[in-house]
């Protein structure tokens, strides 16, 4: 298996209304992508305080040609482009094996 | 349910038996700390390039109670400052609800 996460931390103008619709469009694709094992996003719950990042999304794969079909597909991209990236200020992605 | 994420960047001169005793090293938790549900880390297996993190952990608990007793248990703390932390050069953390 693969997991895939990645944490994002979102420029300072964006608001609660804008993180719920990202995480409402993210939630639609594991219907979308049949190569998606299991997916699960959100906001940071603010245990930790300032230094953590403030939201992440951990999905899971039978293998990396899984992540790559996810990676590439159409509506992943359509999501990406029109919703999360205009609000990212940081991005720290990792791939591995589980 | 909490998940928890946290990614690294590591320092450049960590070499990769480091990484693996690393590894080696936060795969003990599990045993030590009763409050994990789940436990997987690993390195970044390479598809995505040099944008990405080096490292991943994504563990479960109960609730944010829990993830508090891993984060202040003693053997985490121990694990954390002689193995981990000498080596990071970036880190990004998130708990959110899943």
């Amino acid at each position: 298996m693969i997991t895939h996460v990645v944490s994002f931390r979102w420029k300072p103008e964006t608001t609660a209304e804008q993180i719920a619709l990202i995480k409402q469009a993210l939630d639609t694709l594991p219907a979308a992508i049949a190569d998606i094992v299991s997916y699960q996003c959100g906001p940071d719950v603010g245990a930790h305080g300032p230094a953590n990042f403030d939201f992440a999304i951990v999905a899971t794969f039978e293998n990396i040609d899984g992540w790559r079909t996810y990676d590439a597909h159409p509506e992943h991209d359509r999501v990406r482009s029109e919703t999360v990236r205009p609000w990212i200020a940081e991005r720290a992605a990792v791939q591995f094996e589980s």
